[in-house]
Order: C-alpha cells, then sequence, then structure tokens
C-alpha cells in the first residue's frame, strides 16, 4: 500500500531500502528533495515522529534520527511543543572578495552616530516598529517575574543594597557564578580577576582603553560591531578591516599577515555568534588565534555577548579558553541573556585585568549592587541554563520566520546568513540596491533597519541590512517586513 | 535673684541690660565666652529654649534669637528631636601659600591607584574601620525603606523595566525631575540635554572625553578630588593646580591669568562643598568664573556632587547658573544625597550635549532603567527636599562630633577645615607629621583614612588627610579616632 500521497515528502520504499543506505538518511534525503522542489516550503510543519513512524511503518527511532540529522543540518528546526518545521534557506552571501585587508581607515564617526542617534529617536515614537536594534523587548523572552521576585526578595532581606555605595568589585556571589557559567564556553576563570562593567559595551570601552594608545591600530571584522567605530574614533585609534567569512568568521590568515608585518597593536573579534553575521570561527581556528595572540603579544578582545545563544550544544568554546598568557580580554554580559534592563556586563582582562580595574576605578567605580546580586542570584538558583536552552528555541524560530518572510517578499537575489546562533541577520539585497538610501526611505514609513555601511570604517556594505528578530513578532512586525520588501523591489525599478 | 550657679552660661545680669545690645545678642555674647573658656566645652548640650527662659527670665523669643545667631555662626547646632549643641571650633588651615599657578605635571596614576587599592582591599574585610572614602553606608542616613517599596511597585506595575533592553536617553521622568530640582541650585535646564550617567565619575569621565585631546592641559583645583588624576592621566591629559581656598575655593584671579595665557584647555572644579574642602565659592566669585570661561571659550566642567548637601538654605546657586553660552558641564549624581547603591548619575554638557550623548553611547550605552525611574518617582513624590533638610542636620552633627573628637585627642596645631556641607572633613596635621605614613601606620590597625598626598598631582599635602563623616559613628568608629589621634601624636614623638 502506497500512502505517499498522505505524507509530506515521499521516499522510493518504506519497507526495504535499495541501496545500503542507513534508513534514516533515506528519509532525510527524501525529505530534503521535497524541500527542494517545493513540497515541503519554508515554515511547513513536518508530520509527528509518531504519525511519520506509523505512516512509513518505520521505527519512531528511525524517524527520530531522520529529523536529528536534518535539525544538525540547519535545514529544519524542532519548535517546543509543536513540532518540527522546515526552516527557509536562504542563499548565505558570497565569501568577501577582499583577502588581503585594507589599509588603516579612521573609522566614520559622524556618518554613525547620526544613524544612530536617528534610529534611538525613532525609537522615542509609539507607532515606530524597529528592526533594527540588537536590544530585546522581551516580555515573552525574559524571566522578568523571576528577575522582579528576587529583587523584592533582596530589597527586602538586604535593605543596605539600597542605601550602601557599592565598593569594587562588587559581589562575590555574581563574579563566582559569571566563572562557573563560563565553564560552559570552556573558560577556566577566577572571580578575583572578574570586573564588573555596565553592559559589555563598557568591558570593550574598558578593554580598548587599557590595551592601546591613541595612534594605535586595532584589527576589526569585517564587518563588525557598528558602535566600535565611534568608540574607536573617539579613543584616538585607526582600524584595520580584517575579511570575516559568513559562516566560518574572522579570517586567521589575514590575521597572522597583520601580525607579521606588526600592523596591529590590538584585535576586536566575536568568534562565537558574530554580529552581525551569527557565525561560529570553527575550533581549530580558535586555537591557531590563540596562539598567534600570545606568540605575537598582541591583545584579543574577545567579545562573548552572544555565546551563549549558540543554538548548537554543548557550547563551542570561546578563543579565552585557549587563552596561555592571558593575552585574551574577555568581556561579555547578561543583556542579550537575560536581564536586558539590568546592564550587568563583566570582562576578565587576562594579563590586563589589575589596569581594567584602576581604570573602572577611575571611569564610573562601580556597578548597582542591587542588580548584580540578584543576577547573581538568578544564575545560583539553577534555572538559567533551562532559560537558555527556551531561548535558543525561540530566537532560532524568529530567525527562521524572518528568513522565510525574506526568502517569499524580498526581491530574487537577496541572500542571507545562517546564523548559528543569537537573533541577527545580515542580508545582502541584489546589485542595484542601496542600504542607506533604504534606511532613509524605511525610517519615512516609521520603520527601522541598520544599514550595512555601519558595519566597517570604510563604509562598504551598502547592499546590505542587519536585521534583528529580538521582538516577538507581531503583525505589525510582518506588514513592516512586507513594506520593506516592497521597497527593496522598488528600488530595482 | 541670681540662679546662674544653675546655668550652662553667665550673663552680666538676666534682667537688666547693661548697654543698648539687644538682650539675645547679650545672651549669645555671654554663651560664646563660657565656650571660649571651656565652661561650654564642643559637644555639650544647651540647656532647652523653654528651660532657659525660664531660668534667665526672658521671652522664649528671646533665648531663640540668641541660640540662632550662634547657630549662624556656626557656634552651635540644632540636633532633631534633641536640642541645641556646642559644635566644636578648630581653626581653619591657613591659607595657602602659593598664588602662581604650578607648572603642568603628569598625575600621579600609580601612586593614586595603589593607595586606593588598598583602601579597597581593607574594606573586604569585615573588621576593617573605614573613615576614609566618601561612600555612604547609610541605612541610617538613607531611605531605604522607601526605595524599596518602590522598587518594588515598578517591578509590578511595569515588568517591562526588568526585561527591555534601557535605550538612551532613558526615562523621561527622572530627567524632568533633576531638571526641576536643579531650580534649588539657580539652574534651568532642559531634560531633553540631560544625559544619565553611571555615577558623577562617568558624568566626569565623558565630559573630560568631550572637550579635551591627549596632550591638552586641564585647570584642577588644588586640593582636588583624587580620581580626577588617574583618570586624567589615563586621558593623556596635563594637570595644572589652581590654588584654592579652604574657605572660598577655587582662585578665580589664577583662572584668569592661566586663561589668559592660553594654558588650559579645560577645567574641573567643584564650586559648592568642595571635595575635600568642604568649601563653597562665593557668588561673586562664580559669576566672574562663568564670565570667564565663556569670554575665554573654554569648558568648565563643575563637579556639583555634594551642592544640595549645603549646610545653609537656600542653596548657593551653581556657577552653571550663570553659564551664557553653554561653556558649562553640570555633573551630579543623587549618590551622596539619596540612594547610594544606585549609581544614577548624570551631566548637563551645555554645547557639548550632543557630543557627551554620543560619547556615552559608544561608551557604556545606557543606565538601568529600574533604578533610573525608581530614583524618579522619589523626587516626584515630593519627599526629596524634606529628607536633604534631615541629612544636612545629620552630616552636620556627625562633621561635628569629628570636630570635637580631633580638637580633644589629636595634637595641638592640628587644623581642621569648617565645612560648609557635605561629611567630608580636610586636616591639617602639625609640622613633622608624615600623612603617607600615617596612612600606612593606620591600616596595620585596620582603619583607612585618605592621605593628603592623593589629592594634588605634585603629591603635596603630606601633613593632610582626609576624613569622612558619612558613616554613623559606633564605638568602633571613635575608638578607631582615638587610636589615629594616638598614632599622630607618636609622629611627633
Amino acid at each position: 500500500m502506497d500512502r505517499s500521497d498522505n505524507l509530506p515528502f515521499v521516499v522510493s520504499s518504506t519497507h526495504e531500502s535499495p541501496t545500503e543506505m542507513p534508513r534514516y538518511l533515506m528519509l532525510a534525503e527524501a525529505l530534503r528533495a521535497a524541500m527542494q522542489d517545493g513540497r515541503l516550503p519554508a515554515g511547513a510543519r513536518l508530520a509527528s515522529v509518531r504519525e511519520a513512524a506509523k505512516q512509513r511503518q518505520v521505527s519512531l527511532n528511525t524517524v527520530l534520527a531522520a529529523y536529528r540529522h536534518l535539525e544538525s543540518r540547519g535545514l529544519i528546526e524542532a519548535r517546543p511543543q509543536s513540532g518540527y518545521y522546515v526552516r527557509a534557506q536562504l542563499a548565505a552571501p558570497p565569501l568577501p572578495t577582499a583577502t588581503v585587508p585594507e589599509s588603516e581607515a579612521q573609522p566614520a564617526d559622524l556618518v554613525v552616530l547620526n544613524q544612530i542617534a536617528a534610529v534611538l529617536a525613532a525609537n522615542q515614537r509609539q507607532d515606530h516598529i524597529d528592526l533594527s536594534l540588537a536590544c530585546p523587548k522581551g516580555g515573552d523572552f525574559y524571566p522578568g517575574a523571576k528577575l522582579g521576585k528576587l529583587v523584592h526578595e533582596l530589597t527586602r532581606r538586604k535593605p543596605e543594597l539600597l542605601t550602601d555605595y557599592c565598593l569594587p568589585p562588587g559581589p562575590l556571589l555574581l563574579r563566582q557564578e559569571i566563572c562557573r557559567h563560563a565553564h560552559s564556553l570552556g573558560m577556566e576563570l577566577d572571580p578575583a580577576q572578574i570586573c564588573l562593567t555596565n553592559g559589555c559595551m563598557e568591558a570593550l570601552q574598558l578593554a580598548l582603553r587599557a590595551v592601546t594608545r591613541p595612534g594605535d591600530t586595532v584589527g576589526l571584522e569585517s564587518p563588525t560591531y557598528f558602535n566600535l567605530l565611534p568608540l574607536l574614533d573617539r579613543l584616538g585609534l585607526k582600524a584595520v578591516e580584517i575579511p570575516t567569512h559568513p559562516e566560518t568568521g574572522l579570517a586567521v590568515d589575514a590575521v597572522e599577515l597583520l601580525l607579521q608585518e606588526k600592523r596591529l597593536q590590538a584585535i576586536v573579534a566575536m568568534p562565537n555568534v558574530h554580529n552581525p553575521l551569527g557565525c561560529c570561527m570553527p575550533l581549530a581556528a580558535k586555537q591557531r588565534l590563540a596562539r598567534l595572540v600570545n606568540d605575537y603579544r598582541v591583545p584579543l578582545i574577545e567579545d562573548a555577548l552572544y555565546a551563549e545563544l549558540q543554538f548548537d550544544m554543548p557550547l563551542a568554546p570561546a578563543v579565552k579558553a585557549f587563552d596561555r598568557d592571558g593575552w585574551v580580554l574577555v568581556c561579555a554580559s547578561y543583556t542579550k541573556t537575560l536581564a536586558p534592563g539590568f546592564r550587568i556586563g563583566w570582562i576578565e582582562a587576562g594579563r590586563f585585568s589589575r589596569d581594567v580595574a584602576d581604570l573602572k576605578f577611575c571611569s564610573s567605580v562601580a556597578q548597582p549592587a542591587l542588580l548584580a546580586e540578584a543576577t547573581g542570584l538568578f544564575l545560583q538558583m539553577g534555572g538559567y541554563e533551562q532559560h537558555l536552552r527556551r531561548l535558543r528555541r525561540l530566537y532560532a524560530a524568529q530567525l527562521d520566520r524572518l528568513r522565510g518572510l525574506l526568502a517569499d517578499h524580498f526581491p530574487v537575489g537577496t541572500r542571507a546568513t545562517a546564523p548559528q546562533g543569537g537573533f541577527l541577520l545580515w542580508v545582502e539585497l541584489p546589485e542595484g540596491c542601496d542600504s542607506a538610501l533604504l534606511f532613509r526611505q524605511a525610517l519615512q514609513h516609521k520603520i527601522s533597519i541598520m544599514p550595512g555601511t555601519l558595519y566597517s570604517p570604510s563604509g562598504r556594505y551598502n547592499r546590505h541590512i542587519r536585521l534583528s528578530g529580538c521582538y516577538p513578532f507581531s503583525e505589525r512586525h510582518i506588514k513592516a517586513l512586507l513594506q520593506l520588501g516592497e521597497l527593496t523591489n522598488k528600488q530595482l525599478g
């Protein structure tokens, strides 16, 4: 009996494997074919495991293995309490063409700041739709009730957290918990070396000020986190763009060349869940990068802000995990992972730890103890990993939804990253599009996006935009995306 | 009937005024004489108004007027629910001898930072007595219960304050309340120009970064707030010490000379309740200073951290109140006045407002909205002025107690400031004392003080120490002060 008509996928035979291929792989291949020819479009729900096993007369394990195989390839994804869904498959942006680093450039301070100011101003309006910022408004995504309860308990149990000046180094509990959780990224850190900061941005700022002098040159990924550009500019630092692959991250060959030529006084990189690319560097590349910066004694500022939002478990380690002599300064925060409103960041600055602690003291002294203590308690209570697992699934689903909408409503030739974590999407628009123009057009429609030009000191990436999936998608978000697609199509005439 | 034996003061006659001097002034003069010859020592309680009126057979108003007269001269002080007390009268430090500014010096970064690190490390120990830091541990002094209630209400009413990223410029309510309360210091500010910061220290840091470039020279008061020295050093700035009078503050003549000679690119000053001197500049000097920096177009960074803790009402205005063209950047926080644990600071940067907002964004982005909103609510509710009135009385009493203990237990020749606000005392030890040595000796006895050498880039003031009265005095504090007196006496052999 052939029941393939009833099935969302077709395999040649459900009873007998015609080749030596394991049965689960056959099933997976058939599903992949169905996805490619459109019988299983992006967003479609697959049959439940039980249902599929019954229909195909295979074991539950065979179906599960097939689904897991497809999941590991990023082709489908599990959504909690709902089942497996086909993920949108957009082509990845092409490899960067530049293999030799650009000459130094002064970061384009004002351009970046003016556009950020426009986005921030737009966000003050109620009717504005923000598709740009990586700033979660996460009533549904973050454990607000639990955090609120902890804060309340603390104000009663330790009222001195309100009335006492919080001296550095800040609550020991939080610093201990930061170190305990850093194990999941392969890092062995010492609570005494953790400096609490006002979000990850202050950690990056202190790190840069600790390891550079005005006139120094800093290696940046291309594209890079936009806020580094005005920061470098204000610190009197020059930038070198280092090619960065949308799937494998920072080009370590290029780093080695620059180090050999003694052209860098520091490097800033996001080896795990890059902003804006969403990629993670392969393990061997991380190990090599750690070796290089230790051999050449050039500090690497590792931005691990999104590292815990990697979709795959176990988490790939940080470069800091392979730091030999303390040349890696690792920066992170709980802003994207746990409590967007708390601004609890931290840095472990390796051999620069004392320097960074001194700089923190004469730059902003200390962090509010109440929020630091509440964060420490949450981390200690053991619900953090569970929360992260849920958050990763939610963000993976959000990104998939975003990719699906792009595939359906944006011009042919639009490409997008397939992020390995986080909630950001880097989109390449077809030849002929102008993302700086699109940014201005979208603002007129009360929609904000990030134009790609903000992501490099040379202002390249004018066919790219960064979209953020950190807001629960409402009808208004979807309408805004369709409108954005329309504007893009219009640009192509 | 002469009842003077029963009285804590002696007047020539209680019934008839022998001269044309008003009766209340006669009473006041008699009291002053009793204080000078030791019959009324520092700390003694005066008879209650009712008691004194009955004993002296004068009207309640006469006694009240006499007490108020002595209070206005700083000779006695009212303590709530307790009565009037004699304030300790120590000689003020002599005028600074230098009238011409010193040549530029690179601030002594490491010396300062090492000593601060020693103080911070000592503060981690339970058995340590801190007489050094201006970091209130204020269970009795600050409205912890009320603040805790506001925080709790907010976590329930606006849970998004926990889970939403707090974008700049931050809660409007707080910025409005900051401007409303700035009226008490004569300032007309615009909420749109207020940038929230991580305490006053970040405000100072952003201000300095906004108005200077590495290599620039900054005019500092001498003595000055110690944490400015490592900050200037890290920013590659040079410092010029400007003579600062213990009673009238910054020497404006010297400022004018430096401006004429074009030797300054910026000035940092505390015109109201100076740290460490506790003095306020006279009104005319403030007006002249404002005129000068506007005429010469050199930014003045006004540190108004303690300005609301002036003991006398109405508050003397800020220099910012006389700013003509936006050359004054005013920095403050609620750390010393309302919520030491919150780290809610702010800056209104005049013509540099946009610059400072940009710098804040690429330096630490934003402040935690929950604590900012709670502070805004407290300020709106109207209990702030009442709290400040109580806090001023408490700190005035603390300082007086401190001065009394110094007078009784420190070597003859010890001088101290008579602060016009705040909780800091600047003490000059007799010739032959070494405050850097005293600092180390005190640390061995688990007591921390601030050595005077930290308060100038040239390391002068080695006969000075700064003591802090921001902790409610316990038996342990008093024992520590006696021990400090003993150590000082020993130094003199």
